[in-house]
């Protein structure tokens, strides 16, 4: 079955290149998995940016927020022969068995008037703050909900993996209503309006040694304080998605359901995009999801880069029938994919 | 330094033997964990019973909740010689890598006149429900806020390991309030009362990769949503709670902060009572905490049993000065100690 979503030709359409540091000292190693939202007729991303100190030769480097270092950041050196370092994937190293990132991650906006060429601000607007965000911030969605906009992203350090969340009018100045989702989760997407009375979240914890990596929804009063969590969707053997899934942005609402597009990783962490369809007034029964991908790392840009075989989706802009869908490559660039929603919807197969 | 517990001489005070099964074909393997309340002038202990299908030679057996099957309970059952089981731990087994615990758990009632003998009622009160809780429910935790008790416990499933709630007035029937924190969480504890306009949970979500396993804390306006998590205290390296920590039973209300007694274990899965002191207006902040165990495994129903060199304690009853603590003894059997309070205060060293 040919995929769904069709590559714009201009991808990457940003590249670590077109991203300068936050920090002297700092290179962008990349620039990835952006929310997406409209602000004033122009189409915003909201960038994840990964940072890292440039290593000496014979090093590795990588950096933490520190209040008491020098803007903040704190360089970290290891040598690369040294036996307490453990580099076995390009996103995670530990030392002395304690583990941390490679990269430090902001969130920086970038402006466009069509969608498809960015400017990107020369500073972050959201880094990491507190003792829960002192590896960064990463992977935020973007919703208008009532009055506002709603960021979810994930804050990590060494307490763990968590989902925090600010609110803003006018991306100046933001609401901090710190950590809605302990560790270890990630993913979280907001429906873009109540249902039955209340608030609803998608979010994507993760199990120890029980539980596996699978889509939750919880309800709220507030949208700051979450219950009543139920099991969603999980992983399924023998499919693209047989090892992790996770929420893109916020569901759509249509005739036939609300629309979620989602991540599914397989066992060799191959990150490709799945689509499935919600009840519109159940929301936590799900309809139908689709057996293929609609997108699959295929292009060069996505099979290699910094983490190989990605494309994962935190940012789509919905126009009547039409979706761009922004995303991450190989954990490295940002690209752009559109499709009809109805062919989306007609990828579907419903539950038996 | 010298345990400020003092264990009861008729320790085990309850007994695998002293309870029936729940259905006929299993046996009780262990009767642990219980929580601890008071109602009409009787103690009560809410324990948890482990039970599992008596084991054919060359076998072993689990079983799991499912509606479909009689009475509730679907045995199941492995070759010792199979090569796709894997039974490294005593608590936890994988067929073909999906894991499941080795014992099914529900919740039975029991009841005393003087706190030390009791009598065990021959049905469970709850049993596991729904697909959250097809694996048993574990662990509970009683406390009466406002106008009815809260039970808070661990719902295990495919789906991971959860916190989930109950509420009653009578011990007869039950308001279900489904699951609080999602995976991987147990060891939820509720504070008494309001603090600052809020209900307070502590909880001890787990992390993946990165973040280990501490206790946080929350707020809510409901106690069914929650919200604003924080890491209040980590487990210690070199200390008796270098791997994991979790709270115990509810805070107890103290001229000099709220006492927290709470489980440690260290890398070889030892697992000591400890004790620490949060401030009493503002709970996120930790005041001191014991360096040594307030009670340690020591004594031979302690050390041995179905899980070995475990003190776990999730129900106490506090009267004046006076405490008593019921735990899990080697994750087989119920034992009780006792402290004066000022003796558990005295034995926290205030952090720096």
């Amino acid at each position: 079955m040919p995929e769904v979503l069709i590559r714009w030709t201009e991808n990457p359409i940003i590249r670590t290149s077109d991203c300068k540091p936050s920090t002297a000292g700092l290179e962008v190693a990349c620039v990835l998995n952006p929310g997406a939202f409209e602000y004033k007729g122009r189409i915003g991303l909201l960038l994840r940016v990964a940072e890292r100190p440039l290593a000496k030769q014979g090093q590795v480097a990588t950096c933490v927020l520190d209040e008491h270092s020098p803007g903040g950041v704190k360089p970290v050196y290891y040598r690369l022969d040294d036996p307490q370092l453990s580099r076995d994937d390009p996103r995670v190293m530990s030392y002395a068995g304690n583990p941390f990132l490679t990269t430090l991650s902001h969130l920086r906006l970038a402006w466009s008037h069509d969608g498809r060429h960015f400017e990107i601000e020369p500073e972050p607007v959201l880094r990491g703050q507190g003792l829960l965000q002192t590896f960064g911030i990463e992977d935020c969605r973007v919703q208008w909900i009532d009055d506002k906009y709603w960021l979810t992203y994930t804050a990590v350090s060494e307490a763990g993996v968590a989902v925090a969340m600010s609110s803003t009018r006018d991306w100046l100045s933001f609401e901090h209503h710190g950590v809605i989702f302990p560790p270890h989760n990630k993913d979280c997407a907001l429906f873009p309006r109540k249902i039955n009375g209340a608030y609803w979240a998608l979010h994507r914890p993760s199990g120890a040694r029980i539980g596996g990596h699978n889509i939750w929804i919880a309800n709220s009063p507030d949208l700051c304080h979450f219950g009543d969590h139920r099991c969603l969707a999980r992983s399924r053997d023998g499919f693209f998605d047989s090892e992790r899934i996770g929420a893109n942005a916020s569901p759509i609402e249509t005739d036939a359901g609300w629309l979620l597009l989602y991540h599914g990783a397989d066992q060799k962490s191959r990150y490709g995009l799945g689509a499935m369809l919600l009840d519109r007034d159940q929301p936590w029964k799900v309809i139908g999801r689709t057996n293929e991908p609609i997108l699959a790392p295929m292009a060069d840009y996505e099979t290699s880069g910094f983490f190989n075989q990605v494309v994962f989706s935190n940012g789509h802009i919905v126009r009547g029938d039409q979706i761009d869908v922004y995303y991450g490559a190989a954990d490295q660039v940002i690209c752009g994919s559109s499709a009809r929603l109805t062919d989306i919807l007609g990828s579907i197969v419903p539950h038996q």
